[in-house]
């Protein structure tokens, strides 16, 4: 049995007695949340969220330039005006540069894989303050989000559950 | 208040009483899922996740393109070697076409976003079905993927949480 197949398993115990039928699309707390990949990383129990409340935006890093697809579809199609970036401690691209990182896949997956990581940017970062600033800023520049937008940025730290501000 | 002040509010009640210090980086169940960022998708719930289970990637439309970094990560520095991809009924990708998105853009924030959104496709889709199925062909295909990935699609129905499986 593969994890999938376990995954699956609780999805139908879920689908079983399902009380979420009624939510419509645009979330009800008219915010958007952008956060990293990482598997410690819970934006629901963080902040206490219920099936419908927010736009979920994930990707390695939390990286800004990479959700403005999302974030400016969130606004336009579904009504929000508030955006969260999370960031935390301990983030795989704090711990590894992009070097390193195409370095590996290419080891790992031959030099196809190598040639198409020489052509991404990684995202990698070597001050976690200075870049959760720079993806903020970045959000602020951007024309294709709301001048109004209610923009806030934190770092979460996955030993104590304590969020920063900046 | 605003709803920020709300999650923050909250996010304090979390690391009051916080029991997921321990966790590690690498996600244990070794899963990652991409999905969309509707708010009305719960992975956790779905799929009966807890913190530190599994990578959650997450962009508008759940789509496959966007996703290749932070998938790329999740197997090379987080171990990950099975990949869910969870799209969804009501979409509003699927409501609404990329020069729809960016009309809308543009009258909502002017030439500025014009220019901006002419250069984004939002990735909209027709047809639910065959857009799964061609994310999960350009997954099987990206050479920053391990071959032997256990990948696997489905669609979530948001009024009755069933899935259905391509």
């Amino acid at each position: 049995m593969t994890v999938i197949d376990e995954l699956l398993a609780a999805a139908e115990r879920h689908a079983a007695d399902f009380p979420f039928g009624h939510l419509q699309r645009p979330p009800a707390l008219g915010v958007a949340i952008l956060t990293c990949i990482d598997a410690r990383i819970d934006p629901d129990k963080i902040f206490g969220l219920a099936p419908g409340d927010a736009n979920i935006i994930r990707n390695a890093g939390g990286h800004a330039g990479e959700a403005i697809r999302s974030l400016a579809i969130s606004q336009e199609l579904l009504g929000t005006r508030e955006i969260v970036v999370l960031h935390h401690t301990d983030c795989g691209l704090h711990a590894f540069t992009t070097a390193q990182i195409r370095e590996r896949l290419a080891a790992s997956l031959g030099p196809d894989a190598a040639e198409a990581a020489a052509a991404i940017d990684f995202q990698s970062f070597a001050d976690p303050v200075a870049n959760l600033r720079a993806d903020l800023a970045a959000l602020r520049a951007s024309p294709l989000l709301r001048p109004d937008t209610h923009l806030a940025g934190f770092i979460y730290d996955v030993t104590t559950g304590k969020l920063t501000t900046e």
